[in-house]
């Protein structure tokens, strides 16, 4: 990172709350279900797949944490309704892992049923290493129940190449992203081409495993790494997907679709964009730059 | 590309053409065939194998191209006269690709054939990528009438790994190159290190298949990588050989030619020097730098 991105991204918690709105409305479909699906809708004309993200997370009141999981159904309800291509990506903090985790699974076993009724499929997304051991030993428990569901594993932690051998024999699904948060040392690898490694090291282990993968990265580096994975252990097109967030690398996007593989769209949307948006903006200095175009007028 | 880098190379078309040749005179052997079998002849001494380039290309007329077929021709059988290590590499733009395909395919027969009666061997170079297609179907159309040829295939496209699977079944003989044209996002990989990324999984697909393949590279990198990759897969020493360009890297050749590799030296020779010595000075600022350093007069 250079000393100008450094200091983008150091600023960024200084920016006006509408600028950043203005740069984030490319990374965030807006603040309704109805926007959401209205992207969804837009992606599918593209031929990509869709998986929503209700943003909002560290929840720390039962009722709460209820409401959250009412609207996760409802997401899948609408999803069903308009027969569009998508799934729904939850958050273990919004379910109130943190509040009790007999209230988590409970949560977590209520969404999971309305996926079934509607034979879709849920992910469980992966937050900071705090909840990496409870959210992988519920999946665990309850993916033998519920087996239209996955998980995410973060290619920055040093636990991920062991995390796959814990996963359910028959049925896994794993998302596999570097990972954003900022952890110590002492669980996660720092440097860039490290994380890179430790990558291709887990989506090889996963693969070679004909676990159902997610190949979650913009990184051109680990898209060109995992194609020669693929092409080298002949995956199946329909035993993985490319996933990338909404707003970044479209390039990229219309290059893996054009090639014929899947590939599915992570769609963050709702009141709760702030955060969401910071982080987006923080992980990216080449987006941050935009938050400055924008403050000196040249955003489009 | 630092840019001190990038300013000399913009800055190249703007330096005096015999500046140019002076420094270019360390990477092309001279205007004539008897300059290229000299230089030939010297690197037989250090125990280097050497293929032959006749420097011009993008022929529009058809006695141009046929000139060309008949000066191929006419290097094969002063190799054969003189008992030389050389094959020659011949160019598709060259022998009319861009005028006529069949007319090409005549060309590239007549061209063969005398390799054929000279026991020797022919490798097709890669040019852009407007090209590449119409190459790669006269390869696999005439290589099993013509054994003794040979194709390259570039890592920087996005094509390669799935161009390998369709090389001929039998006795197919690849060089591996980076790639050096510009070429767009949506058909090569741009980055220098995804590039080497693709070079090596490209690398151990050849030779798993038993390709007998040209590792061309001076990045020690990719050399390095190239080693462990023959290591590894057991390759024996005649399944393979490196390949450099006449006057880059003659360290690294002469530490792999002391390790007991084959290794085959490029050496362009003609009167249209000046685009080859462009292109190469463009490809690598290091060596554009020795331009600056003749213009200063520093030059050795």
């Amino acid at each position: 990172m250079s000393l100008l991105d450094w200091l983008i991204v150091r600023g960024l918690p200084l920016v006006p709350r509408a600028i950043v709105g203005r740069v984030a409305s490319r990374y965030v479909a807006g603040e309704t279900l109805d926007d959401a699906l209205r992207a969804v809708a837009q992606l599918a004309q593209e031929g990509a797949m869709a998986t929503l993200d209700l943003l909002g997370e560290e929840v720390v009141e039962r009722a709460k944490a209820a409401a959250t999981a009412s609207e996760y159904e409802h997401m899948l309800d609408a999803i069903a309704e308009r027969g569009l291509p998508a799934n729904v990506s939850i958050k273990p903090t919004a379910l109130g892992l943190e509040i009790d985790d007999a209230l988590f699974r409970a949560h977590l076993e209520r969404v999971f049923a309305a996926a079934g009724r509607h034979g879709n499929f849920v992910r469980i997304d992966m937050e900071d290493a705090t909840t990496t051991e409870a959210t992988l030993a519920a999946y665990r428990e309850l993916q033998p129940r519920f087996p239209q569901i996955g998980i995410v594993l973060q290619a920055y932690l040093r636990r991920t190449l062991a995390d796959i051998d814990a996963l359910p024999h028959a049925g896994a699904n794993v998302r596999l992203c570097k990972g954003i948060y900022i952890e110590p040392r002492a669980i996660a690898f720092e440097e860039y081409g490290t994380v890179r490694l430790n990558y291709l090291a887990a989506l090889e282990k996963l693969l070679a495993r004909g676990v159902y993968t997610a190949i979650a990265t913009h990184d051109e580096h680990l898209v060109c790494g995992a194609l020669a994975l693929l092409d080298r252990l002949r995956v199946p097109r329909e035993r993985y997907e490319f996933q990338m967030l909404l707003g970044v690398e479209p390039e990229l996007r219309r290059i893996l679709l054009a090639a014929g593989h899947r590939l599915r769209v992570y769609v963050p949307f709702g009141r709760d964009w702030y955060p969401y948006s910071i982080r987006r903006l923080r992980e990216n200095p080449q987006v941050a730059r935009h938050v400055l175009r924008a403050l000196v007028g040249r955003s489009r």
